[in-house]
């Protein structure tokens, strides 16, 4: 049993504040409780009305009589401390706040809003909000509508769990014109108890809910949100709204991992790894929501576009293939069967056109043999209605079919009032119904999305891939700089210790070392200064590349020594040819490690084409992670060379993010340029600098 | 007076193939005219029946008293011809026929379509299909409803012109129920005769239209179509819907221009250079339509975000910051004023929060004082509708602020059908309403969007940049080879003629002109065979870079002179550093040459970060184009180097396009690659390929 259980399925709910005057939140909350058939005693405490809405009125909550598990409370900010205090004594389980004036309002309202917390605690009570709007639970069981708003409550598969009160509302409402009915709904307000995550982890939980619908401003604890939304998308469909996209295009643009990864960056790779989707608009959301309430998963990409006016089904399938769907490669028997059971009107090629004339019969032959069809994974329809035609029968038809299908059938309606019967016949036969033809598509492509996700293989990294121990004991034994930067020769141990190739490297620490150098590493060379501190090598000047013999090899290191007093230098192998990338690590949060990849080199910071993943990875997650990248083209040999080894490199991802498991305090970690040679050359990192985690 | 007049402003319309039977195209078409009040004669045509739709029938088109301008027929497609030749006899001018059964069949349909416009031409009768939907003309003198679809004719300033009917009659159902009304509909189905350019051209010159929407799915004459998407967009709002996006995508990928130009680009040219704007949805385009019908144009980007709930206020907001718009930078005394005037939960950051209890006077003050801010362009307004306000009054008093104002004000409405009454007052105040916060946040955008390419000067190459006669005279010298492809030398002395800067060359027929070459241009060089149709030097080794010195000179020349016997070699020096671009040009259409700049070198095949415009070019729309490229950040400086000669980069762009213009023969022009080298430095093309029109 949850351990929201009082606030989901209370036995009894008061309403402090409760009120006779219309319009008010007191008033709302009584009127929504007793409306939408709450199971469960409804007790408003009024100091002198005996009766509100009907319902016999409370002096207090003591002179109740039944339990009551969950209170709504609608009173003035200042006596919300008091009441709740009340209510400890009271045995309530659980309280809604919906009172504003707290930490909204500043300093003032976030002292009182402490002070109710602390109450609440000392009581055991759950509270939501304060600023709250309200919960809901559509269990026929319960039949809970403690908030304020105006939807009528009815039951269905999906649950909402909203930051913003307005956003929540938005939802309920579109779902509502949609069809789709409620499992839970909360908007938690302030958030100074519950928050999105805990609501999210009971949610996970629920049986009754096949789809969260999550609106998301920020996350306090990025390793208890990842647990629940993995948890959450393990068996239901998590649908996620985030605001505050933007905030992140306004940063300084530099090349360090660290300044590349934003909170958008985290939030995707936990989106990503639990198999949750982002939502790119609140319309989309709910969109979405009713296709993956009502409708199965397709088992793959292959769409048939159905359409009775040619127009909009070319709009359809445009967008489905501008998603990423592909027009159903139909069979020579299907176009045959296709064929008999249509006027010759109907055309079918890449679109199946079954013309204006379609009535119920040709619509229905030509879903059952595309539905039955083994090259059909899904079906999108996009039809007007023509007057002429029996568009009732034909929404008939289109609902019977989809209804004995275990494929997707998704559905544009383009009509208006006259033909309100076809859109309601369709949707209460769970037929997903959409004004416009792209709508249609966008839904299926997102169906076929998750399909993807889910078909994904758990991310399995070989184990004892990488000497955890080995690694802990290199890197204790490091010296860091001032900031936490490692030496580059010790960075480059962690890196061998790690398995992941770097370029041959030979530490120069007196004028004799450079003869072994040369003599190891041939020419030309690369020598670099590896001074503590001394992170922006380049910048500095402390990197000299082409060295082409010994002489020269004497003259710059001398340079160096005469720039960086006493510092080490590093010889290293010049490489040349590949495709440059770069790898990176950073810790958003304690124990949870970003990975980084991205196409490097000069175009790192005027792309920014680079992906996050949590950590770890294996090979096939990583080689996902370079599929993202909007220029992977480049290392399939596009530029003109030949393909690059995208083994080596998925490898040496998989590696860096053990390590970083390996060792949480490196919070920092970049190779850039990574060189990705031909193909069996491997991927040396031509560069490396590690951070550990200061003080 | 348009040629048009007939179909649009007909004094008579005789309907063959009227009927009595309600559900048909015959007897709906009769019904439209009457019902929408056509005020010229409505002449039923049926062999027997005296009366359809109460009107008096008449036996044939030879039998009606009045005069009849337009036919609109509805008969079997067998029969159009000779219904054409009666009508012509009868001096009908133009004809609608909505009959299906001609080219859109096949071979024997196509043939009865050329019989049937072969027969309308003879006449001098203006045809409008076969297959169409029909012609609509709100204009109150009028009111002409020659068509079959259900949405009722409502005068207002959109004209919809769409290829597919389908499209067509979704487009004016959502705007009707956004509220919009309609001047000009015309959906012309197999479009034998008059087309979308036409109908284009001449919605152009009608002063009742301010917005077109335009659904395209292929363009004939691309020339002419340009030139009536200029004339549109020059005074009204050209909105544009094209299906087929994605063909595109299968393409092969290579780098010429040629093969990175699509039928996408051009279009995509023609609109940038007309200012008329691509729609990425019909949704989207009804969505613009009602924001450009009722609202002004902002003068700028900075808007100011009001709301009185705060998550779909940020949603909005971040919609708005991801489209390019900005939160209007308010002045304090802006501030001081919006605070005089909110209650203490009213909150003025980026967005401006009223709080769900502002009631009329904050809504009204708060409009006003932001309205009336020189730091403000537009408003977009996200509200929700709460129970405990007026809302009734909110909306008023919106409603009359925006009306003062002349700035654009867009709003979100999130609401049940219980404050319907909100919207109303709203749009028939002329106030745009959506359901979402992001659609309003991006029909503003798409109205800075516009305004910005008002703003834009109108484009003036340098006059005497080129000399057209001296290219002519070079360019009819040179001798193609057998693909058209002209020699390097031929190409290099054509840019060179156009000022055009590339890598100093010296051709080498002889050994004896390699020590010229050496001396003339010093180590290292770049040598390449110029063999007759080589076109793919790298591909097929006939470039050897890096020579260093003469010995290596003379080497390669003699490996080359063994590889390609007899071609001539061109030496060049080697430039290194700059950032690697890609220039173009193809002429799709006849006289209609496109420029494309790219990022070049190896990604231009893998990232296809390319751009086009129509020739002639100026420096400012040069930069524009640059400043469109997905990668333009690589040319700043950002890859560690200093920034980039854009200045000589965008003068080649401009010399090459008035090259293109001078010489329409030169179908086929690639710089690639261009090194654009640090400011002051130019951007000389390393290798160019110039191919003629075969033939």
């Amino acid at each position: 049993m949850s351990s929201l259980d009082a606030l989901f399925r209370p036995r009894g709910v008061a309403v402090l504040g409760a009120s006779t005057k219309e319009l008010s939140i007191g008033n709302r909350v009584v009127r929504n409780l007793r409306d939408s058939g709450f199971t469960g005693g409804i007790y408003p405490v009024h100091p002198s009305d005996a009766v509100i809405c009907d319902l016999p009125a409370f002096a207090s909550i003591e002179a109740i009589p039944g339990p009551v598990d969950l209170v709504n409370i609608a009173l003035r900010a200042d006596r919300v401390p008091e009441a709740l205090e009340a209510c400890g004594r009271a045995g309530v389980r659980a309280a809604i706040v919906h009172s504003a004036g707290f930490a909204e309002t500043g300093e003032q309202g976030a002292a009182l809003e402490a002070r109710a917390l602390a109450t609440a605690r000392r009581h055991g009570i759950r509270l939501v909000g304060p600023n709250a709007q309200g919960v809901m639970n559509g269990d026929p069981d319960v039949r809970l509508y403690a908030s304020f708003t105006f939807t009528p409550l009815v039951a269905g598969p999906v649950t909402i769990l909203a930051q913003s009160g307005g956003i929540a509302e938005l939802l309920n409402l579109h779902l509502r014109r949609a069809g789709v009915g409620l499992r839970w709904y909360a908007s938690p307000g302030n958030a100074s108890d519950v928050d999105l995550t805990e609501l999210l982890a009971a949610a996970a939980d629920d049986e009754g809910t096949q789809v969260i619908l999550l609106d998301l401003e920020s996350v306090r604890d990025l390793a208890a949100f990842r647990d629940a939304a993995v948890r959450a998308a393990r068996d239901k469909v998590l649908l996620v709204l985030k605001s505050g996209r933007t905030e992140a295009g306004a940063r300084a643009v530099t090349s360090h991992t660290g300044a590349l990864a934003t909170g958008e960056s985290v939030l995707d790779a936990i989106l990503d790894r639990a198999g949750a989707l982002r939502m790119p608009s609140v319309q989309a959301a709910v969109q979405a929501a009713t296709a993956f309430a009502w409708q199965p998963l397709p088992r793959g990409r292959r769409i048939a576009v159905v359409c009775n006016a040619g127009g909009p089904g070319i709009v359809a399938l445009d967008e489905a293939c501008a998603l990423g769907l592909e027009p159903a490669p139909l069979a020579d028997a299907t176009r045959a069967m296709l064929a008999a059971s249509q006027s010759p009107y109907a055309t079918v090629g890449t679109l199946v056109d079954l013309a204006a004339t379609a009535g119920p019969d040709p619509f229905r032959a030509a879903l059952g043999t595309l539905l039955a069809a083994p090259e059909v994974d899904g079906l999108v329809l996009s039809m007007v209605t023509p007057f002429f035609v029996d568009c009732d029968g034909v929404a008939d038809a289109v609902a019977g079919m989809a209804k004995a299908s275990d494929k997707p059938v998704i559905v544009n309606v383009m009509t208006d009032a006259r033909w309100a019967g076809v859109v309601q016949r369709l949707q209460s036969a769970g037929v997903p119904v959409f004004e416009f033809p792209e709508e249609a598509a966008r839904a299926m492509a997102l169906m076929a999305r998750l399909g993807g996700l889910r078909a994904r293989p758990a991310i399995r990294p070989p184990e004892g891939l990488v000497d955890g121990d080995g690694l802990r004991t290199l890197f204790d034994r490091a010296a860091p700089g001032p900031d936490g930067w490692l030496s580059q020769l010790d960075a480059y141990g962690l890196l061998a210790a790690a398995g992941i190739a770097s370029t041959p490297i030979v530490p120069i620490r007196r004028p004799e070392d450079l003869d072994l150098a040369a003599r190891t590493l041939g020419f030309p060379l690369v020598l670099k200064a590896d001074a503590p501190g001394l992170v922006h090598k380049s910048a500095a000047r402390a990197v000299v590349l082409g060295i082409a013999d010994a002489v020269s090899l004497a003259r710059e290191a001398a340079s160096l020594w005469a720039r960086f007093p006493g510092a080490p230098l590093l010889a290293q192998r010049e490489v040349s040819g590949g495709v440059e990338a770069i790898l990176g690590v950073v810790v958003p949060a304690p124990g949870m490690p970003l990975v980084m990849a991205g196409l490097g080199g000069v175009t790192v910071e005027s792309d920014r084409d680079v992906a996050f993943a949590l950590a770890p990875l294996d090979a096939v997650a990583a080689r996902r992670l370079i599929g993202s990248l909007r220029g992977r083209a480049r290392f399939n040999g596009r530029g003109g060379g030949p393909p690059a080894d995208l083994d080596a490199l998925a490898d040496a991802m998989v590696r860096l993010s053990l390590l970083a498991q390996a060792l949480p305090e490196a919070c920092e970690i970049d190779l850039n340029p990574v060189a990705v040679l031909p193909v069996g050359r491997g991927a040396p990192a031509l560069d490396v600098r590690i951070r550990r985690t200061p003080g």
